[in-house]
């Protein structure tokens, strides 16, 4: 339990005077003003702010903005009810999240671990601002790898027959552990809207695939066969529509006709571990906002 | 005329001595030999030479070999005549290619002429390896940039309901202008399967998506529906399924949300000018063999 | 003129109630609220803001902001003699734009005439936000192009034997033509301290390497004698140290051991052009902020 | 030991009967041909050939055939033999390589593991086409690691002033082990022209910055300093010049003025780790011929 316990505890004294705001609402003048005055005048400072409005004309606004504040775990409530007011009156759909609160995930996983390996990885070395709580796969391959960093590991079989059983028995360990945040790393099962109703905007999976090519079953052989020159993965929110929730990340590698399905998929593995990894590295951080069906990120 | 017919003599006198060898054969133990003995007793010198082989067991053989000879013109019907022999042995389908043959290409475009510009600009540099003999529009935005160039321009108003005529009228051109290459420099009509058999593995057109996404009208419209964070562009051969034919190539640029349909078509159209500009010089340099619905293009 | 005219009409009155603030100071808290309050109050509304701050402890703060407003033109004078204040008190340096004030660019070139084509179509087509207002060269193969677009072309022929001469004569054009911005598109002289002291930060270069591999002369064959896998081009702002300017774009692309450097020269060009085309639009578009000797560029 | 061997025993059987002949020598009419003839009748077929010649007139020709023979283990010796009278005639430097001999590798590697972490994941999942026989460090950070996957450790303290015993050590070491290629990923520690004078052509390094830029010592620091938008990683040979050995591979990714040298050297390991497993999978695979201080690479 040593690496996981040190890995959390360095990520909540690192960041535990830092606060993010996240706010939509109607666009309208003065927005920025009455926000950025908010902010002051509760003693935080700016470092960083980002906006983006949907259209000059009756458009939305959107804003995320980083701060630091001192002793800000113990003014966190105070200063979200005062906000509570502001957001009342423009009508802002808003959340705060902060530092010491350090996301708690789930990643989901089955025979082929590079995106597993690569999160774990990224989490040892601190640059995965979260709390990996526990694995979940239908096969044995990544016990060991994840439980030698003290992580939980469940073994769950998982097929279409059994669907329900199963994800009745995973929402469980997702309220045990208390799961912010589920990543499906090639965990290679369709969920039901059941489950995914439980965790709205909450489940990150990765489809290797560039989107919306090939959406569906065995995209590396459709590409195969297609002979398209790039290769790419999708990194996106799981909706009820099969690979057609909001996209988060995309990226290609070149190809040529030389390269068989075998190479697509080494090829394609680089890439989906990348566009996995950074997809969830901006929801830890707060960067993305869902607008309909698409995303907001504010790199 | 003097532009057209300078970069005409000079692309002539510089590859005259140069012929290329394409063939697809039955992979058996001994072709490489009996090509590359076949080029030396001809007095050929390899300069370049590529293969592939689409499966080590049964596959079909491909090479690309590139090779100078002196007074190749004048020798040129002599080594066709010899080579028969060979050929029918191996059975091999195979072309020759000579550098004082140089292609004649016809350029279709509409109203965006950016594909065109791009063209224009890279033959006149003497970087595309053809001859522009003429330039085909269903609109006269393009013809004073192409006639101050000597080349001929011809406004053919062309929609859907004209469409058999239009054809008619432009096969003859291409007769009358003995074409090997049409350039669909966003054209933007659909051609029919009778227009399509005239020309096969010979009409060259830009799609303005990373095909097979966005299949169709609108892709930069549905793409940012979509919320993809790459756009792309796809060059292939026509055939009579839409959007179908071999790809050639594809390329890709990072977009994101504050990008509107307005950028999304102005980023597109810097990947669409060298998507489409890199697979017609590859035609013109006959790296490419069509297999099925795929391409090999050696590079 | 017509060409040159219409572009310069558009684009006036596209922009013409856009303005832009930029602004450096001192960190604190505050700042934000204090420039969106102002901005509020004078009618202006925010439509694009980032920020960026150099150091969390002490460091010094940038902001550039995009605002719209009712009769900008009329109100100018008045905003900014209102702002004199708060920019006294918080030690600002500032700048405001105006988007009908439409920046005035002289182009310089040689006899390499791909950047030129390209900075030329960008602008034909409404994407580069300024008024070409003159053309240098100490060659004469751009002359058409230009002058058949209405624009000014100077031949002054120049080398370091003449070349106080030479930039006393160009001097003395840059103020004929009032001229914001100059933009070397592959100028290829050298420039001496008194000149480049008449434009500081106004002066954009395009150099022919990935900065800082290969600076001065012959970057293309250095890059072939050394190897390299990747070559690059690099704009910069001009400054006394030869290719030592502030960086504000850079990019590269693949090449091989088959790339000779007449390769990797066509392979630059295309590189140069559109590295130098972004570079040329960001500082159009008051995106770049010159801090010691770095951009700082909100895009 | 038993991933060690298993990985070991896996690569050989799937090479078993594969070779591989690389060959370069005065270009002249027929080389090709005389080589596809000879391994025809040795009974080899080719299944993948790739050729350059420096220059058309008097170059020099490279070719690196792979082919695929029955037995080939056992025929070896008598095909070697064949082949020496050819060789002679044509004044060849010829290597033959056969996929039962696997290559071994020894890793050095100081304090940080990226490199070293991608180097053993390619290996355990058989893509990298090595025996890795040894891994030794400065530091102690990487023995756990190395020693659960069977692979022998060796903890040498090093630094300059008992440079000369720790490369005596570790030449006995190379000799103990018999390796074949040593891999610098991220060593940190120079080395003396005595002991790369001992592996010629079989020390791959990997700098941290996209060479010729940044050479020597704190590469990210000047990176930062010098405001440079892109930043890469570069792969090359170990000659006694620093860091100017033959480039093998580079590669780079985008960053921009919010970046840190943090930010820039964890940005910069993704790179360093995937431009070093190119590399040296390229040497595993004989797909590189080193030409006086350059590279050509097969692809």
């Amino acid at each position: 339990m040593i690496i996981k316990e040190n890995v959390k505890a360095q990520l909540q004294e690192r960041n535990k005077n830092q606060g993010r705001l996240l706010v939509s609402c109607p666009d309208k003048p003065g927005i920025v003003s009455v926000l950025s005055t908010f902010l002051h005048n509760q003693g935080a400072n700016i470092i960083e702010s980002s906006q983006y409005t949907s259209n000059p004309e009756n458009g939305i606004f959107f804003i995320r903005i980083e701060f630091r504040c001192e002793n800000l775990i113990e003014r966190a409530q105070e200063i979200e009810e005062a906000f509570e007011a502001i957001a009342s009156v423009h009508e802002m759909d808003y959340r705060f999240a902060y530092g010491n609160q350090v996301k708690r995930s789930a990643i989901y996983v089955s025979k082929e671990t590079h995106c597993l390996v690569e999160l774990l990885w990224e989490w040892q070395t601190g640059d995965l601002n979260t709390d990996i709580v526990v694995v979940i796969s239908n096969h044995e391959e990544a016990r060991y790898m994840v439980e030698s960093l003290g992580i939980p590991f469940y073994y769950i079989p998982a097929n279409k027959d059994i669907r329900e059983q199963v994800e009745a028995e995973q929402i469980e360990l997702m309220k045990k552990y208390d799961v912010d945040l589920l990543i499906l790393a090639r965990y290679m099962q369709i969920l039901t809207p059941n489950f995914v109703s439980h965790f709205e905007n909450r489940i990150i999976n990765i489809h290797h695939s560039f989107l919306p090519a090939f959406i569906g079953a065995g995209p590396y052989e459709r590409a195969y066969d297609r002979g398209v020159k790039l290769i790419g993965a999708t990194s996106h929110y799981v909706t009820n529509d099969l690979d057609e929730g909001p996209i988060i990340e995309q990226d290609v590698e070149r190809v040529d006709h030389r390269d068989r399905v075998a190479d697509l998929k080494k090829i394609g593995s680089l890439i989906e571990r990348r566009v996995l990894t950074k997809a969830v590295k901006w929801h830890l951080e707060d960067r993305i906002i869902v607008k309909k069906n698409k995303t907001i990120v504010f790199h």
